[in-house]
Protein backbone atom coordinates (compact mmCIF):
# COMPACT_ATOMS: atom_id res chain seq x y z
CA UNK A 1 0.00 0.00 0.00
CA UNK A 2 1.01 3.52 -0.31
CA UNK A 3 1.08 6.73 1.93
CA UNK A 4 0.39 8.71 -1.15
CA UNK A 5 -3.30 10.86 -0.55
CA UNK A 6 -6.00 9.04 -2.30
CA UNK A 7 -7.74 12.18 -3.26
CA UNK A 8 -5.35 12.72 -6.60
CA UNK A 9 -4.86 13.29 -10.60
CA UNK A 10 -1.76 12.70 -11.49
CA UNK A 11 -2.25 13.10 -15.14
CA UNK A 12 -5.55 13.81 -17.45
CA UNK A 13 -5.25 12.67 -20.79
CA UNK A 14 -7.60 13.87 -23.10
CA UNK A 15 -7.94 11.64 -26.60
CA UNK A 16 -7.79 13.76 -29.84
CA UNK A 17 -8.97 12.66 -33.44
CA UNK A 18 -6.24 15.09 -34.47
CA UNK A 19 -3.46 16.13 -32.54
CA UNK A 20 -2.12 19.39 -35.06
CA UNK A 21 -5.39 20.31 -34.74
CA UNK A 22 -5.70 20.05 -30.79
CA UNK A 23 -2.25 21.39 -30.16
CA UNK A 24 -3.52 24.35 -31.98
CA UNK A 25 -6.59 25.02 -30.07
CA UNK A 26 -5.30 24.76 -26.49
CA UNK A 27 -2.31 27.24 -28.11
CA UNK A 28 -4.73 29.70 -29.25
CA UNK A 29 -6.11 29.51 -25.39
CA UNK A 30 -2.71 30.17 -23.96
CA UNK A 31 -1.86 26.63 -22.67
CA UNK A 32 2.05 26.42 -22.51
CA UNK A 33 3.35 23.04 -23.97
CA UNK A 34 6.02 21.17 -21.81
CA UNK A 35 6.90 18.77 -23.88
CA UNK A 36 6.07 16.67 -26.88
CA UNK A 37 6.75 13.51 -28.23
CA UNK A 38 5.84 10.38 -30.39
CA UNK A 39 2.38 11.94 -30.87
CA UNK A 40 1.46 12.81 -27.31
CA UNK A 41 1.72 16.49 -25.99
CA UNK A 42 2.00 17.02 -21.93
CA UNK A 43 1.37 20.50 -20.20
CA UNK A 44 2.78 21.15 -17.03
CA UNK A 45 -0.24 22.37 -14.34
CA UNK A 46 -0.25 23.08 -10.80
CA UNK A 47 1.55 19.89 -9.32
CA UNK A 48 0.02 17.45 -12.43
CA UNK A 49 -0.31 17.26 -15.95
CA UNK A 50 -2.15 17.07 -18.63
CA UNK A 51 -1.75 15.32 -22.19
CA UNK A 52 -3.45 15.21 -25.62
CA UNK A 53 -3.22 12.03 -27.58
CA UNK A 54 -4.62 10.06 -29.89
CA UNK A 55 -8.19 8.51 -29.57
CA UNK A 56 -6.80 5.21 -31.19
CA UNK A 57 -3.36 4.78 -29.07
CA UNK A 58 -5.19 5.71 -25.94
CA UNK A 59 -8.58 3.15 -26.54
CA UNK A 60 -4.82 0.56 -27.37
CA UNK A 61 -3.07 1.83 -24.10
CA UNK A 62 -6.31 1.29 -22.21
CA UNK A 63 -6.47 -2.58 -23.08
CA UNK A 64 -9.13 -1.92 -25.60
CA UNK A 65 -7.86 -1.86 -29.24
CA UNK A 66 -10.52 -0.19 -31.86
CA UNK A 67 -13.07 0.84 -28.63
CA UNK A 68 -14.66 4.22 -29.96
CA UNK A 69 -14.90 6.27 -27.18
CA UNK A 70 -17.28 8.35 -25.94
CA UNK A 71 -17.38 12.68 -25.02
CA UNK A 72 -18.92 14.58 -22.38
CA UNK A 73 -19.48 12.83 -19.10
CA UNK A 74 -16.13 14.58 -17.45
CA UNK A 75 -16.23 18.50 -17.02
CA UNK A 76 -13.43 20.09 -16.77
CA UNK A 77 -13.56 23.45 -14.96
CA UNK A 78 -11.46 26.69 -14.94
CA UNK A 79 -12.88 29.14 -12.44
CA UNK A 80 -11.72 32.86 -12.59
CA UNK A 81 -12.01 35.77 -9.88
CA UNK A 82 -14.48 37.91 -11.79
CA UNK A 83 -17.78 37.45 -14.34
CA UNK A 84 -15.90 39.87 -16.88
CA UNK A 85 -13.01 37.77 -16.32
CA UNK A 86 -15.11 34.57 -17.40
CA UNK A 87 -16.86 36.19 -20.71
CA UNK A 88 -13.15 36.96 -21.56
CA UNK A 89 -12.03 33.64 -21.45
CA UNK A 90 -15.13 31.86 -23.29
CA UNK A 91 -14.71 34.64 -25.90
CA UNK A 92 -11.35 33.61 -26.30
CA UNK A 93 -12.69 29.93 -26.65
CA UNK A 94 -14.99 31.02 -29.44
CA UNK A 95 -12.61 33.00 -31.39
CA UNK A 96 -10.06 29.51 -31.03
CA UNK A 97 -12.43 27.56 -32.71
CA UNK A 98 -14.81 25.79 -29.65
CA UNK A 99 -18.73 24.92 -29.96
CA UNK A 100 -20.09 27.40 -27.92
CA UNK A 101 -22.94 24.74 -25.27
CA UNK A 102 -24.14 27.48 -23.01
CA UNK A 103 -23.49 31.56 -22.97
CA UNK A 104 -21.68 32.47 -19.45
CA UNK A 105 -25.12 33.32 -17.35
CA UNK A 106 -25.81 33.77 -13.90
CA UNK A 107 -26.50 29.99 -11.57
CA UNK A 108 -28.41 29.12 -9.51
CA UNK A 109 -25.80 28.44 -7.16
CA UNK A 110 -25.10 32.01 -6.66
CA UNK A 111 -22.21 32.10 -9.22
CA UNK A 112 -21.94 32.64 -13.08
CA UNK A 113 -20.45 30.20 -15.51
CA UNK A 114 -20.56 29.47 -19.97
CA UNK A 115 -19.51 25.92 -21.24
CA UNK A 116 -17.95 25.26 -24.29
CA UNK A 117 -16.57 22.03 -26.52
CA UNK A 118 -13.20 21.92 -27.77
CA UNK A 119 -12.62 20.19 -31.26
CA UNK A 120 -13.24 16.75 -30.17
CA UNK A 121 -16.26 17.59 -27.87
CA UNK A 122 -14.08 17.52 -24.49
CA UNK A 123 -16.21 19.92 -22.08
CA UNK A 124 -14.70 22.88 -20.77
CA UNK A 125 -16.82 25.17 -18.50
CA UNK A 126 -15.98 28.49 -17.66
CA UNK A 127 -17.00 29.62 -13.90
CA UNK A 128 -16.88 32.64 -11.08
CA UNK A 129 -18.06 31.02 -7.78
CA UNK A 130 -18.13 33.59 -5.26
CA UNK A 131 -18.22 30.68 -3.20
CA UNK A 132 -14.72 28.85 -3.17
CA UNK A 133 -11.55 30.79 -2.82
CA UNK A 134 -9.21 31.10 -5.33
CA UNK A 135 -5.26 32.47 -5.25
CA UNK A 136 -3.74 33.94 -7.47
CA UNK A 137 -2.83 31.06 -9.52
CA UNK A 138 -6.01 29.53 -9.61
CA UNK A 139 -5.80 26.90 -6.61
CA UNK A 140 -8.96 26.02 -4.72
CA UNK A 141 -9.76 25.26 -1.73
CA UNK A 142 -13.84 23.82 -1.34
CA UNK A 143 -14.71 25.89 1.89
CA UNK A 144 -15.92 23.17 5.10
CA UNK A 145 -18.39 23.34 7.59
CA UNK B 1 -8.34 39.42 -19.53
CA UNK B 2 -6.98 37.56 -16.63
CA UNK B 3 -3.58 36.76 -15.65
CA UNK B 4 -4.34 33.36 -13.85
CA UNK B 5 -2.20 30.68 -15.84
CA UNK B 6 -3.95 28.81 -18.53
CA UNK B 7 -2.74 25.69 -18.04
CA UNK B 8 -4.89 24.56 -15.03
CA UNK B 9 -8.00 23.31 -14.02
CA UNK B 10 -10.03 24.00 -11.22
CA UNK B 11 -12.86 21.12 -11.14
CA UNK B 12 -13.12 17.64 -12.32
CA UNK B 13 -16.75 17.01 -12.53
CA UNK B 14 -17.57 13.33 -13.70
CA UNK B 15 -21.07 12.22 -14.50
CA UNK B 16 -22.45 9.16 -12.46
CA UNK B 17 -25.70 7.20 -12.81
CA UNK B 18 -26.01 6.68 -9.27
CA UNK B 19 -24.66 8.98 -7.33
CA UNK B 20 -24.79 6.57 -4.01
CA UNK B 21 -22.79 3.88 -5.78
CA UNK B 22 -20.33 6.21 -6.69
CA UNK B 23 -19.76 7.62 -3.10
CA UNK B 24 -19.39 4.34 -2.20
CA UNK B 25 -16.86 3.22 -4.84
CA UNK B 26 -15.14 6.40 -4.11
CA UNK B 27 -14.87 5.75 -0.63
CA UNK B 28 -13.67 2.35 -0.60
CA UNK B 29 -10.79 3.58 -3.00
CA UNK B 30 -10.09 6.34 0.14
CA UNK B 31 -11.57 9.31 -1.09
CA UNK B 32 -12.28 11.64 1.28
CA UNK B 33 -14.76 13.75 0.85
CA UNK B 34 -15.12 17.69 1.06
CA UNK B 35 -18.73 18.28 1.00
CA UNK B 36 -21.74 17.12 0.10
CA UNK B 37 -24.93 18.95 -1.24
CA UNK B 38 -27.80 18.97 -3.68
CA UNK B 39 -26.90 15.86 -5.21
CA UNK B 40 -23.14 16.68 -5.98
CA UNK B 41 -20.24 15.84 -3.96
CA UNK B 42 -16.93 16.99 -3.68
CA UNK B 43 -13.65 16.08 -3.00
CA UNK B 44 -10.79 18.01 -2.34
CA UNK B 45 -7.43 17.60 -4.09
CA UNK B 46 -3.89 19.68 -4.32
CA UNK B 47 -5.18 23.04 -4.89
CA UNK B 48 -8.35 21.54 -7.10
CA UNK B 49 -11.44 19.99 -6.68
CA UNK B 50 -12.88 16.84 -7.88
CA UNK B 51 -17.20 16.40 -7.84
CA UNK B 52 -19.60 13.65 -8.52
CA UNK B 53 -22.73 14.86 -10.53
CA UNK B 54 -25.37 12.70 -11.92
CA UNK B 55 -25.36 12.47 -15.74
CA UNK B 56 -28.65 14.34 -16.39
CA UNK B 57 -28.21 17.42 -14.63
CA UNK B 58 -24.93 17.43 -15.82
CA UNK B 59 -25.73 17.34 -19.52
CA UNK B 60 -28.23 20.23 -18.66
CA UNK B 61 -26.02 22.67 -16.65
CA UNK B 62 -23.23 21.76 -19.77
CA UNK B 63 -26.61 23.52 -21.84
CA UNK B 64 -27.87 20.63 -23.70
CA UNK B 65 -30.70 18.83 -22.12
CA UNK B 66 -31.00 15.48 -22.80
CA UNK B 67 -27.68 14.75 -24.32
CA UNK B 68 -26.86 11.35 -23.81
CA UNK B 69 -22.84 11.76 -22.63
CA UNK B 70 -20.30 9.88 -23.49
CA UNK B 71 -16.94 8.06 -21.50
CA UNK B 72 -13.58 6.70 -22.15
CA UNK B 73 -11.69 9.69 -24.02
CA UNK B 74 -10.85 11.13 -20.60
CA UNK B 75 -8.30 9.05 -18.76
CA UNK B 76 -7.29 9.72 -15.11
CA UNK B 77 -4.14 8.73 -14.22
CA UNK B 78 -2.53 8.23 -10.40
CA UNK B 79 1.19 7.62 -10.44
CA UNK B 80 2.61 6.22 -7.65
CA UNK B 81 6.38 5.80 -6.33
CA UNK B 82 7.11 1.47 -7.57
CA UNK B 83 5.25 -1.25 -9.41
CA UNK B 84 4.31 -2.90 -5.87
CA UNK B 85 1.78 0.29 -5.20
CA UNK B 86 0.43 0.37 -8.81
CA UNK B 87 -0.71 -3.96 -8.18
CA UNK B 88 -1.87 -2.77 -4.59
CA UNK B 89 -4.55 0.00 -5.72
CA UNK B 90 -5.32 -2.03 -8.95
CA UNK B 91 -5.87 -4.24 -6.45
CA UNK B 92 -7.95 -2.46 -4.10
CA UNK B 93 -9.74 -1.14 -7.13
CA UNK B 94 -10.77 -4.65 -8.63
CA UNK B 95 -12.29 -5.38 -5.05
CA UNK B 96 -14.37 -1.84 -4.90
CA UNK B 97 -15.89 -3.09 -7.88
CA UNK B 98 -14.06 -1.44 -10.56
CA UNK B 99 -13.44 -3.34 -14.10
CA UNK B 100 -10.59 -4.34 -15.26
CA UNK B 101 -9.48 -3.24 -18.71
CA UNK B 102 -6.06 -3.89 -18.32
CA UNK B 103 -3.61 -5.57 -15.56
CA UNK B 104 -0.56 -3.78 -14.95
CA UNK B 105 2.50 -4.69 -16.85
CA UNK B 106 6.01 -3.09 -17.93
CA UNK B 107 5.35 -0.16 -20.50
CA UNK B 108 7.32 0.40 -24.00
CA UNK B 109 7.95 3.78 -22.17
CA UNK B 110 9.91 1.94 -19.59
CA UNK B 111 6.65 2.69 -17.19
CA UNK B 112 4.31 0.26 -15.34
CA UNK B 113 0.75 0.65 -15.87
CA UNK B 114 -2.88 -0.77 -15.53
CA UNK B 115 -6.50 0.63 -16.74
CA UNK B 116 -10.07 0.02 -14.46
CA UNK B 117 -13.47 1.76 -15.14
CA UNK B 118 -15.39 2.87 -12.58
CA UNK B 119 -18.93 1.92 -12.29
CA UNK B 120 -19.80 4.97 -15.00
CA UNK B 121 -17.26 3.68 -17.35
CA UNK B 122 -14.74 6.67 -16.14
CA UNK B 123 -10.95 4.98 -17.32
CA UNK B 124 -8.70 5.04 -14.58
CA UNK B 125 -4.63 4.70 -15.08
CA UNK B 126 -2.93 3.43 -12.05
CA UNK B 127 1.08 3.78 -12.96
CA UNK B 128 4.47 3.27 -11.73
CA UNK B 129 6.79 6.54 -14.36
CA UNK B 130 10.51 6.49 -13.09
CA UNK B 131 10.85 9.14 -15.43
CA UNK B 132 8.61 11.55 -13.71
CA UNK B 133 9.53 13.21 -10.39
CA UNK B 134 7.03 12.55 -7.96
CA UNK B 135 6.66 14.13 -4.41
CA UNK B 136 5.80 12.49 -1.30
CA UNK B 137 2.13 14.12 -1.63
CA UNK B 138 1.96 12.92 -5.29
CA UNK B 139 2.90 15.93 -7.18
CA UNK B 140 4.29 15.89 -10.60
CA UNK B 141 6.51 17.91 -12.62
CA UNK B 142 7.04 16.56 -16.26
CA UNK B 143 10.85 17.08 -16.78
CA UNK B 144 11.99 19.24 -19.43
CA UNK B 145 14.73 19.01 -22.07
Amino acid sequence: MTDLPANRVTLLTLGVAHLSRSRSFYAALGWEEAAALDGVVFYQMDGMAMALFGLEPLAADQGRPGAELGFGAVTLAQNFHDTDAVDAAYARALDAGATPLKDPEATFWGGYSGYYADPDGHVWELAHNPHWPLDEIGRTTIPVG
